[in-house]
Order: C-alpha cells, then sequence, then structure tokens
C-alpha cells in the first residue's frame, strides 16, 4: 500500500522562515502625508522587533528555538495524498493537501500567532490585543498568548460573537478576554454604539477598536496584532511550503499547480512564497490564490494604494484592493470577507507570477462536501474555495490526460463551522458573484490617493 | 530538544488486533431464559461476521487491508509528550498521551465504526442504523458509513440533538440521516412519544429505536451498530495501545501507569488491553479506568449480571452496574453517563488486574482547563476525567520524587462541547459525586437475575 501520508520528524523542521521581500520589489507603504513612512511611526502599535521583520530584506530568517519549541506541538503538518478524492473524480492528477488544521486552534493561523506572542514577550509587552471575525484569528493568537503567559483580549465582531459562542468559549478556556465589538471600551466603540445601539459591528470597527486599546494603553506594555495581510504574517506562514516542498521532494515530487484560498493572503503564502523563486527563474508551475466570487479583489478589483482598514487608520498599503469601505454580501466564508490583499500577493499578481482565481459559494460547499466525503476531514467554509479549484484542476488533467501533482493548502477544519454547513444543506445558501459593475462605485473610495509603480521584479 | 512528538510511519502500523478474550475466561451472557445465548440469537441484530468476532477467542485478528487503508488518514496517532502540563505540575513524571483526537469525528471512535462498517458491507448490508447520545459515536458511524458507501441513520436522543445541532450537521454532511428521538418511526418512539410528547429521551429510548429500526427492515439489508461495551468493539480499539506500545518501544519506555477514562469502557481498553497480559505475567504496573462519580459504575456498583439496555432488549451481560433503570444525574460528559461497563473491563477489576478511579465533575474540568493552557489542545469532557487522574499521579510522583513513565489516552477533543467549559467558566456546573446510599435503590432491578461467578483468569 502507497503512504497515504508523508511526515516529516520534528529534527526535519525547516529553522528559517523564506522572506518573499529578497526576491520581489515593492511599492512603499505611505503615510497620509503621502510619503513612504519609517519604522518609527508603527512602533505604538507592533513591538520594535516585529517591525524590523516586517521591512527586512533578509532572505532567510532564523526562526527561535522558544517559537519552534510551540509549533511542534502539531507541526510539522502532515501531507496527505487525496486517493479517495482522486478516485472519486476518476482524475490521472495526483492531489496533496497540507493538512494545516491539525493545530488545536484547527487552522493556519497560530504559524503566524506564536512568533508574534513570542516577539512581543522578548520586547517586554504583557498584554496583546486583537480583532476577530469569523474567530479564527482570536482563537490562534488566544492560545499562543496562553502559552507565553501574555494577557490577550479579542474584540469580536458583534454578529459573529452573538452566532458563534464556541468561538468565545475556545478563547476564555485559553485564559483570553473575547468582547463583542463595538463595545463601550473604547471611543470608537461609543461612536459606533451612539449612532447605531443596535449594530451588528464590522471588521473595521473592530480593528479600530483594538489598534485603540492597544496604542492607548498608558503603561505601554499593550500592543495590537494583525492575523494576516503584512509582510511579517506572510513570512511566518512560509513554514508551510517549506514543509510541503521537503514532504514533495522525499517523495521524488514537485508540485505543476499549487493552490491555496487568500483572503487578506496569508495562508495562500505560506503555502506557494516558497516556489515564487522557482517560478521566477522559469520552472513550470502554475501558482493559484483563489478568492470568493462575492469579493472578487485579485480578479476583478485594481492594483491601487489604499487602506487596511474601514477607518482609514492604516497606512496607505500598494494592494489589490475593492475599496476600504467595501462591504462584502453576507456569504459564510468570513476568512474571506476583506476588501484588499496582502501587497506581497498583489505585487506577484501584477507580475503575472501568480494567477488568481474565483470560486461561487455553491461550487465552494459542493467541494467540501465531496472532500467531506471522500477524505473524511470537514473543511473549513474557507478552504472549500481552494479545494473547489482543486477539482476544477482536476477535472482539466483528466480531460487532458495530464498526471499533475496538485499541492494545496488545506487551511482549517469546519468543525466550528459546521452551521454554515447546514444551511447549505437546507438550500438556505446563494450565490453573491458580484459583476464589475457591482463594484465599480465602492472603488471610488481610493481615487484621491496616489499610485502604485507598476515594478517588475525580474 | 527532545522531540514532543511520537510517530510511527503506516508501514508500522499495528497488522492485528488484539483480542483478550484469548487470555481471561469470562461468563457467558445470558438469555431470557438465563441460560448462555447462542451466536445465532444475534443475528438479526449484527452481521454474522461481526458475531463471529465478538465470541472470537483467538489471540490476534488479522486487521483487514480495506480498513487499514481507511485507518490511515489520521493513524497512526501520534504519541505525545506532554511537556508543558509537566512543567506546569513541577513533576518528575514523564507524561506521554496518545492523541486520537486526529481523527475526522474528533475521537477514538472511528477505530470500531471503520471496521464495523467493512463487515456490514461484506456481509450484503446496506444500512446501518445506531443511536447516540452526545454525539460521537453517530458522528463516527456516519464518517464510516460515508467511507464505504452504506446508508447510515442515527437516531439521537432529543435534548443532546436540540442542544448540540452541530454534531447533527456534522453527520448530514458525511451524508447520514439523523433524527431526534423518541421518533414517531417506531413503536418504542411512538410508545415514549405518547407517554410524555415533551419528553426530552433518553439512551434507553434510542437504544431501543435504533434497534427496532434494523431488526423490522423486511429487506433484511440493515443492522445495528453498538459503539461501545462489546468485546469486537473493545477488540478493534486495541489498535491505539498497540500503536502506543511501539512508540514507547521506540524511544525505549514502558509504562509504570496506564490511564484512560470509561463510560461503556472501550477507549479504556483500546489503550489498556495491549498491557493487561504484561500486568497478569507480574510486570509491575498499574492500569487506571477512570469514571465519573456522579456515575460510579466501576468504583461502587456490584459485579452482576444486567441488561446492557434501559428496556431490557439486550441479552443479560456480566458486568459492574448500576442497574438498568438508572439515570445519572446531569453531568456533561455525556459519554461517561452509562450504567455498566464492559463485561471484559468488569472482568479485569474482579480480578483485581486494573483499579478503577472516580473523578468529580469540577476537577475533571480543571484538569481540562490546565491541560489546554498548557498542552494547547481542548479535551473532551469525557477526556477530562483521565487527565484528572493524570495530575494526580504525577503530582504524587513528584512527592515520592519518582520519574514515572505515565501513558494517557487522550480519546477525543472538545471543540463540538465548547458550551460545557462555557458553564464551567460562568460557575454554573457542580458535581454531582453519587454516595453509596444514592445508588443503593437503583441496584434492586437486577436481584432477580442470575449471579455471575468469580472466574480467575490465571
Amino acid at each position: 500500500m502507497e503512504a497515504r501520508k508523508v511526515f516529516l520528524t520534528e529534527d526535519e523542521m525547516p529553522r528559517q522562515w523564506y522572506n518573499i521581500l529578497a526576491d520581489i520589489k515593492m511599492n512603499p507603504p505611505l503615510g497620509p502625508d503621502g510619503k513612504p513612512i519609517g519604522p518609527e511611526m508603527l512602533a505604538p502599535v507592533f513591538p520594535m522587533n516585529l517591525i524590523e521583520q516586517e521591512v527586512s530584506t533578509q532572505r532567510w530568517i532564523d526562526i527561535p528555538q522558544e517559537v519552534l519549541g510551540i509549533l511542534r506541538i502539531w507541526r510539522p503538518s502532515p501531507l496527505v495524498r487525496a486517493l479517495n478524492l482522486e478516485k472519486a473524480l476518476g482524475t490521472p492528477a495526483k492531489i496533496y493537501y497540507k493538512n494545516e488544521s491539525v493545530s488545536p486552534p484547527g487552522s493556519h493561523k497560530p504559524n503566524t500567532a506564536v512568533p508574534q506572542a513570542y516577539y512581543n514577550k522578548a520586547f517586554g509587552i504583557k498584554k496583546m490585543v486583537t480583532e476577530t471575525g469569523a474567530g479564527q484569528w482570536g482563537s490562534a493568537l488566544a492560545f499562543a498568548c496562553s502559552q507565553f503567559g501574555l494577557e490577550c483580549k479579542v474584540f469580536m465582531v458583534r454578529v459573529s460573537f452573538d452566532q458563534k459562542p464556541y468561538r468565545k468559549a475556545m478563547m476564555e478556556t485559553w485564559g483570553a478576554t473575547c468582547i463583542p465589538s463595538p463595545s463601550p471600551e473604547t471611543n470608537a466603540g461609543r461612536d459606533a454604539l451612539k449612532k447605531d445601539p443596535d449594530t451588528p459591528g464590522s471588521l473595521g470597527i473592530a480593528i479600530s477598536e483594538a489598534v485603540e486599546a492597544a496604542v492607548s494603553d498608558t503603561t505601554g506594555e499593550s500592543r495590537y496584532s494583525l492575523g494576516s495581510v503584512l509582510n511579517h504574517v506572510m513570512l511566518h506562514q512560509t513554514i508551510i511550503g517549506l514543509e510541503a516542498r521537503k514532504q514533495l521532494d522525499k517523495i521524488g515530487k514537485y508540485p505543476d499547480v499549487i493552490i491555496g484560498c487568500a483572503g487578506g493572503g496569508s495562508n495562500f503564502a505560506g503555502i506557494a512564497f516558497p516556489f515564487v523563486l522557482d517560478k521566477m527563474n522559469g520552472k513550470a508551475v502554475e501558482i493559484y490564490p483563489v478568492e470568493p466570487a462575492a469579493c472578487p479583489t485579485m480578479t476583478k478589483a485594481p492594483f491601487v494604494y489604499d487602506h487596511g482598514d474601514t477607518a482609514g487608520y492604516t497606512p496607505l498599503l500598494p494592494m489589490h484592493s475593492l475599496g476600504h469601505a467595501f462591504v462584502p454580501p453576507p456569504f459564510h466564508a468570513g476568512g474571506l470577507r476583506y476588501h484588499g490583499m496582502a501587497p506581497t500577493v498583489s505585487q506577484l499578481i501584477t507580475e503575472g507570477i501568480i494567477t488568481p482565481r474565483s470560486i461561487s459559494q455553491l461550487a465552494a460547499y459542493e467541494a467540501g462536501v465531496l472532500f467531506a466525503r471522500t477524505e473524511g476531514i470537514i473543511p473549513a467554509p474557507e478552504t472549500t474555495h481552494a479545494l473547489a479549484e482543486v477539482i476544477n484542476e482536476a477535472k482539466k488533467a483528466k480531460e487532458e490526460g495530464k498526471e499533475k501533482v496538485i499541492l494545496v493548502n488545506f487551511s482549517g477544519h469546519g468543525l466550528l463551522d459546521l452551521s454554515a454547513y447546514e444551511k447549505y444543506f437546507s438550500g438556505a445558501l446563494t450565490n453573491f458573484d458580484l459583476t464589475d459593475k457591482d463594484i465599480l462605485e465602492s472603488e471610488k473610495i481610493f481615487e484621491k490617493f496616489p499610485k502604485p509603480q507598476l515594478l517588475k521584479s525580474r
């Protein structure tokens, strides 16, 4: 029997992260005055050691021993051959999924939550503050803080707070405080509540609250933490692709296609970035970030300078954006409901190195159910988008009669999202695919900002 | 850095289950006439190949290739050194947990659900019917049936059906049908609804419904399935201990103490039975099945003949029992709310080969939270009982200054039980420890049955 899983030992875990900033050219982030910002401007928000990592162009960055010690609670994660899915599709393609759902919070998010908590603690920080939408990121930071004995506070978008009580319970089990946003604890929260006491909240407001709570702590011992988009987050996630590469090496394989879903871009970057240099050097590998057709940042939105948050507190970032005030339709993959995209991922798209794809909601759930009934594991709603694209590629391989190797990041399980599957089965879900016309209006918001240059890295 | 996890490759997976019936003497199950029953009496309920396994006394039984092929979706499961927990306790003990939460449904249950589905399919059965309380077993059978293309129907105790919608969604995602019990679909269900249309249901009624639904299918293509108690279920679970034994061998260790929680007995049997023969041959190893103090079957109830179900449909089994009409207090570890105990586990207790322990509800959750905050993974409410005993043993090792090796079965994660943790944090949980006086009354129910012999296996 061919082994279904490829394991690495803990000794074989990567000891360094790969920093893509060494290999691509980037437009700088801009301040309110339209000029590139210096690291010191971020100091009240993030600890300086993480800011240094954010701007570093060193190709390989050592993973601290203390971080490795915690990552190995669940890492190296298995690379699994999706034999049953292949059989169900009758495809000659070989499908390998990197199972990031094996972490305690059930997703790839702790790959960055753990080093972020480590660097904050090393810098003398006592308390980390963040926001969470669907709850994956808040759970991951709660877990990481419990490992380092840090306080953790999570502002959770109220509608999710009410709908997903398990996520709050999970964060509390790890010792974190989780409160619904908007809250009466911050100016941003009080303003929002004054405007509408019954507001369901939004990720934009929650970010504002978390940043404000961190920055306004007069002891100086609190910092804010972000779970995607930023360079250091992409960096930490590259351990996924570096492991996958070693695992494929072990069985003498190299991917023809690499697929990951992309909301802010971090799980996609994690699996894909370690293969990007090969592609830039002419290797024949297709790399597909996959987004929901209901939030088509990469496939339909322009490459512009825009704010990372709704309120406009963050620097202007060079990225594909639907406009920072864009409110996506109410589809269920909460982790993909983001108006922008990581600047590094956006840059690779503008250069044609990676090719974005989009998937409709119903096709995503159909893929998720097929995966569950063949491979056993129930995927997170976000992950189903990547799997739908895998199925498209596997069908194409069947038509073409090609024995392609497909590598996909299985970013998380759906055990805390089962109500969404319930809705799918009851027929209560629909597609919310957006057209060019739908999104035209929202783009006007960044017309006043400078335009990024179209840079060519090679 | 010492490795945190001990892995086996798929090639190193055990190829045979260990059958304890080869090494211990057992009282036979009795029919309604008080005489030992023959295998043929069970034929309408179970397929004959599983009945043969139920009564086999062959020491090693081959695991079919098709079963291995599916088990390796998640097996071999990791053996993990609980380094952070040891550190938090300041104990010289080395604690190893066998992580059975890595299966798609999140517990050890699919170890038997998969072979049961296989043998049913091999016998020509098209549909499996079962009951579930907390939902772990129903989910596992739904998963297993999806792998073999069998229909699956689960009667779920109504109060759990209403309180735990995620479990139903999980079963449906794997293609099973899950309906609340009592239902209008069976005589047993209709009777119960007639008596009380608002009844919360019970495991006893659900078993009756599932057996009736299987047996009354006139096509003869349906069979019933049980997730614990029976000999063949214990047999299938021994893969846990056989793997753990190999993993400990790899690092040159042998357990001083083996611990597992016990409701019907199957996860405990899984980890412990492969070490029992050593103990019988004089090896110094302590083996502790752990039950809730609110359902003290092993520590307070007598060894008797009693029915396995509330309605009295099953044969009389020789076991520790609180009486088949016993209703446990409303504690939250649903998988441990059973009036009886596997006959094999009960026999080992009567011979003094294993030593039962009991844990109060609050101590169990306290242990669960400590485990989550040190080792990261959130344990199922059932599993917390085993962990509480591990902590007791680790503290004892500290007092005695002994470097004991403790092996524990981490039977499942608590991601679908987070509402119980929420209640614990809010102070809404209490202990329900029962006294001898509390249980005296319920025992009268088996006074009329024959008494089992006190057999000595060695």
